[in-house]
């Protein structure tokens, strides 16, 4: 049985930002092998959600509760973080850290975990130490600990900035184990080098 | 009025090939500055399709059709481009380059149109040369016009491997005129660098 991924979309998420990690949690990191997880995908409500790019998105499960045989929940990216219906999500990824399951959070994903205290006390990175600040005000006390790097893994909990997708993808898939380091790497550089190099 | 670039999805679509180039058209290329184009996307019977990753999109309409004021078709590659219901698309290809619109196919976007002999004048790649002819068959002449690089414009048409998502991206939005040279290599660079050089 394989265990679930919970991915959270809120109304204009960032379309790149889970376009490489959910295709190879669940269609293998290694070509012509099967993908090691489930994915899910959760909107506030159960209701479909439009991506910056336009695309809607039926999702499979409202943002209430994590799944059975979760393995961990990643938090996308995009313009709606700031809304209230994001304060849905805080309770799940209290839970989630709780339980010492993977919390990945790009973009403004990772401004909301700024924004309810969750990166005080751990290394990470996102859209700028000053975006973080802005958005955590008093509750984010851990720009001591932010560093500018693409994406930063600190125990199980993997943040990045929105220009970081594929280094997020690395440091979540190897937080995963979803498979040999040497295949998310080799996959980490395909995806970075391209097949052609001009 | 925008202009309307028509995105089709087949079942087990690759989630990442529309992933940059949607939203550069729909929510801009230049950060704060607001796209120049909609984005529509089609789906084999207008009915939900699923992401490699796992995503169930609801499309806006079925393939029969270009839709009004339209400007471009991309075909996003996938695991469905061999299946009867992808033939659905090949008259579409048809009108949208006898009117001289923007034709974007990557992956296996691509080889469906090496399949559907529409690359057989123009300069072009794909996921290999060889894959192109083994989708192609004899209704694939084209190969002396294949080119090893990321992505290739001729005319109005680009096409591109399933890695060279960025690349592709760039070609179709200056093919497009969605935002200056400029802002369009910009765009490309931070993409593909990063924010952060680690």
């Amino acid at each position: 049985m394989k265990k679930n991924i919970l991915f959270v979309l809120l109304d204009q998420f960032a379309d790149w930002e889970a376009a490489f990690l959910a295709p190879a949690l669940r269609g293998g990191v290694t070509p012509d092998l099967p993908g090691r997880f489930e994915t899910l995908f959760a909107a506030p409500d159960g209701q479909p959600v439009r991506s910056i790019g336009g695309m809607t998105v039926q999702p499979d499960r409202d943002t209430t509760a994590l799944p059975d045989d979760c393995a961990g929940v990643i938090l996308v990216g995009g313009m709606s973080w700031n809304r209230p219906e994001a304060q849905t999500v805080a309770p799940l990824v209290r839970e989630a850290l709780g339980r010492g399951l993977l919390v990945g959070a790009i973009c403004n994903g990772a401004s909301f975990l700024a924004a309810n205290g969750f990166l005080n006390e751990i290394r990470h990175t996102g859209n700028t130490v000053e975006m973080l600040r802005a958005w955590g005000g008093e509750r984010y006390t851990g720009a001591a600990r932010y560093e500018e790097r693409q994406a930063v893994r600190d125990g199980n909990v993997v943040t990045a900035n929105g220009s970081g997708t594929l280094e997020f993808t690395r440091e979540c898939l190897l937080a995963l184990g979803a498979d040999t380091p040497e295949a998310v790497e080799a996959s980490y550089a395909f995806n970075k080098q391209g097949l052609y190099r001009s």
